[in-house]
């Protein structure tokens, strides 16, 4: 299977530690797409995937694949011991929550901010920009107060539990990491008070598919 | 269990349309929040679920899962044979896939037009407005072109295959059902040449869980 990809990305790198918690690094072929420059908003990308965002799986039939929590799905359930999405009814229920959350509260709002309240990374990718309006912040702004509210309700999660869906690793994590990698970038800084999130952070580091993604 | 929602809502119908697939409607109390009211917005409710959206699955051991996906996954999966959420890890990747693409093209491009650029169902749901700029089109309404463009998008789809995510009826084909109904309320007409989508929501229209819900 094939991966079109960009290293170093915050969703990239999501299905990169999935590939390295499941062992399966060496059954991947990456493809790079040149996203600074738009590749992925050009037709040969848009006929992989029609949204125009990165990665995507594509398997060896030509099946593609977009999102990171439908290409995690694929991954973890390929050999049917899945360790990142849960086993359970109950434990599918609680992963899938915290990562919607973990996407709507902290990566995806970073993205927003950094595409609508910064230059971004280019105008090809992110020519409008929601305005500014009588000296409020604008939407684009609210994004970026979004996702450090996003952190102050990851840390009070992680003072209870060790990690964000509970007692073990998911697919959760892995999106609350790379909202942190992604915010980081954007230069939103992580609330000196979030203590509990900023030692699970400092903690995740050290997991060996973090440490080493495909 | 208790489902916390309010009947008639595009997000609570998803849910109830999963409950009859599943034949689950006779195991569930339904309780209702008063949302034009912002009655979601209360501690009472935060305390179920911290988002404040609607519907809360709330499980006899006092576990509140949101989020429909997490929701469609726990329903899905209690009787060890799920027909809304996929078999396989390829089915899984899929009905994923389309089901992020009905909620981000569809569905919450919706509810983001409709609370952003129109009155929306009160100012204590959704106080802030973006901004309009140099007679551009703002933030909001521009998330009502994207869920035009969403419409044509699953046209496409439904003109190659019966259902969204393929051969079977899935979650991702109520997320779309719920995000047409949405879009009416909202008063975002279906384009006319988009013939595909409206012949499979008609058709849809006669299948025993829309027309029942719980």
């Amino acid at each position: 299977m094939k991966i079109h990809d960009i290293p170093g990305f915050p969703n990239p790198l999501r299905i990169r530690i999935a590939l390295a918690e499941k062992g399966l690094a060496d059954q991947v072929t990456f493809v790079k797409v040149d996203v600074p420059a738009a590749e992925n908003r050009q037709d040969d990308f848009l006929a992989l995937n029609p949204t125009g965002t990165v990665p995507v799986l594509e398997l060896d039939d030509g099946l593609c694949v977009s999102e990171c929590t439908a290409i995690t799905e694929y991954l973890d359930n390929l050999d049917g011991a899945p360790v990142l999405t849960g086993r359970t009814p109950r434990e599918k229920a609680v992963i899938h929550m915290m990562q919607k959350r973990a996407e709507a509260l902290l990566i995806d709002a970073v993205g927003d901010y950094f595409h609508h309240a910064t230059p971004g990374l280019s105008p090809a990718l992110q020519a409008y920009k929601s305005p500014d309006w009588e000296g409020r912040a604008d939407w684009g702004r609210r994004q970026g107060d979004k996702a450090i509210a996003g952190m102050r309700y990851f840390d009070k999660v992680l003072r209870d539990q060790p990690y964000v869906a509970g007692e073990a690793f998911s697919m959760a994590d892995i999106t609350v990491l790379e909202g942190l990698v992604f915010a980081g970038f954007a230069k939103l800084a992580v609330p000196e008070d979030c203590t509990a999130l900023i030692a699970w952070n400092a903690r995740l580091q050290e997991r060996p598919s973090v440490k080493n993604p495909a």
